[in-house]
């Protein structure tokens, strides 16, 4: 993938696309959006209880002028509100405030409401410079908390899709292990070896997969060498896959440890849903609003 | 802990202790070996084929004259000699060759040899620039693939001893998982939990231990301040636990790739046992010997 900055001047260049904000009742969240942009053409909709809602908002640098306020009696009510606006085409993406990660998807993708027959994951998308200076994306940190083959295969076409909207045409995938030799006892590898040949059959869409690889082997051509791992995926992966929500979250966070500069987002929705975490800085918090704001309304990404 | 450099000035200070090398057939063994010492007073023990081993040390730049070799027809002759060695008091630490790590460990390890009763496990000491110039100990990054709880309390009572015959007197460890909270449908958060309450009980020794902490709650101080996680651990842990050999392989990995200075030893047999990875640069295995050599003849380690 290009570097982070390129990447983020892509995004930027992008005019923002119209969110619908669920139960902004943590000052983050709007801190980030009137960070984003001035909103004058894409008011942003802040669904919640309204009383509360506004309290926020007088309290906030945000231009109350720009915003449109929704009154929802609970969780539950917000989120179908927020379906409903994305289903409706009045708004480009979702943003969690207070609302639990699971409520919120659960309002958003249950009763046919944005699903898309897909399951949901998160991407990071991670800046790492001790990689030659290249931007890593993360699959899924967030969603899915011991993904079987099938899930792993959504993962899969759920972060090929994002990058391939991202400009990376045809992505490579390194989906992790502890090991690169298919080991029966140990299922990451197992897993890895069934989805690399669902990728050469074509199953997993543009995408080219390899695994099992270890870490340093999918990002440093050296290391890669060492161990004889040939193809296009070794020391050259966009995206890495871990085996589930543990090794992935702990491996995310020790690159972004390592260099400050990340943007997250959940997928496989019919919008994308921006679901910060709370360790995230504003930063993180800003550019992610960017890219889910991108993907939502980018006119050439793949269906 | 102290910085990398002053751990590895530390470690320096001690003579050489003997090592027993367990079919020394791949050249990088004997380069490391070469590099760590002259070997004036404590000639190491090269265990294999004795041809091979011949071959291969004319190959070499290790001096022949200081060098004990002795026949083995086969791996598991050659790791039996090893313990024995070791057994006898005249091997202070031991180190794979071309043998496989798992017929090493079961050699050494079975049929009463130098089992201490608990598992062993693998500890990795990782330089960490990113977070305040901090030396970080990883545990376990290469034996055990899926530890139920009461291995996990074995790698956690492995771990703090070496750490404390390192000189770190009360060890703070961090029992990693994507999450801060206790949830039922998510193992590594409950066994963290369950470790918690044990080393609170007093069944895990001299060691602070607390969890489910995620990867930057344990190492960053702004991260647990955020998540107002008090304690002695969050933000500033020694030793990071992970749920798993993927997690904990990808996870070290990360923060190794990022920073390049690293050191590995398996604990919990009567000697140390150093088992580098195909993947380690020269200075990982030269680093790694030290270590094991320190730790094998530290006369201040706690039994």
């Amino acid at each position: 993938m290009q570097n982070y900055s390129a990447l983020l001047k892509r995004i930027g260049a992008r005019p923002v696309g119209r969110p619908v904000v669920v139960e902004p009742y943590v000052p983050d969240v709007l801190e980030a959006l009137a960070a984003v942009g001035d909103w004058a053409d894409v008011a942003p909709v802040l669904v919640g209880d309204k009383a509360r809602v506004e309290d926020r908002l007088r309290a906030s640098t945000l231009d109350l002028g720009r915003v449109e306020v929704v009154h929802a009696g609970s969780s539950a009510a917000a989120a179908a509100e927020a379906a409903a606006r994305v289903a409706a085409g009045d708004a480009d993406y979702v943003v969690k405030g207070s609302i639990a990660s699971a409520d919120l998807l659960k309002g958003l993708l249950g009763r046919d409401r944005l699903g898309t027959g897909r399951v949901a994951s998160h991407l990071y998308i991670i800046e790492a410079p001790a990689y030659a200076g290249r931007t890593i994306a993360f699959a899924d940190s967030g969603v899915n908390i011991a993904p079987d083959l099938a899930t792993k295969a959504d993962i899969i076409r759920n972060s090929a899709e994002a990058l391939r909207a991202l400009g990376v045409s045809r992505p490579r995938l390194a989906v992790l292990s502890a090991v690169e030799l298919v080991k029966p006892g140990l299922l990451s590898s197992v897993d890895a070896a069934l989805l690399t040949v669902m990728a050469h059959r074509g199953q997993l869409g543009d995408v080219i997969v390899d695994g099992p690889l270890s870490i340093d082997a999918a990002l440093s051509v050296e290391a890669a060498r060492s161990k004889s791992l040939a193809g296009a995926v070794p020391g050259r992966a966009d995206i890495l896959l871990a085996p589930d929500i543990d090794a992935a979250n702990m491996t995310s966070k020790a690159i972004i440890g390592a260099t400050g500069r990340a943007m997250g987002v959940v997928l496989g929705a019919r919008a994308p849903i921006s679901l910060p975490s709370r360790g995230d800085s504003l930063q993180t918090r800003v550019h992610s609003l960017l890219l889910a704001s991108y993907l939502g309304s980018a006119p050439d990404a793949d269906p």
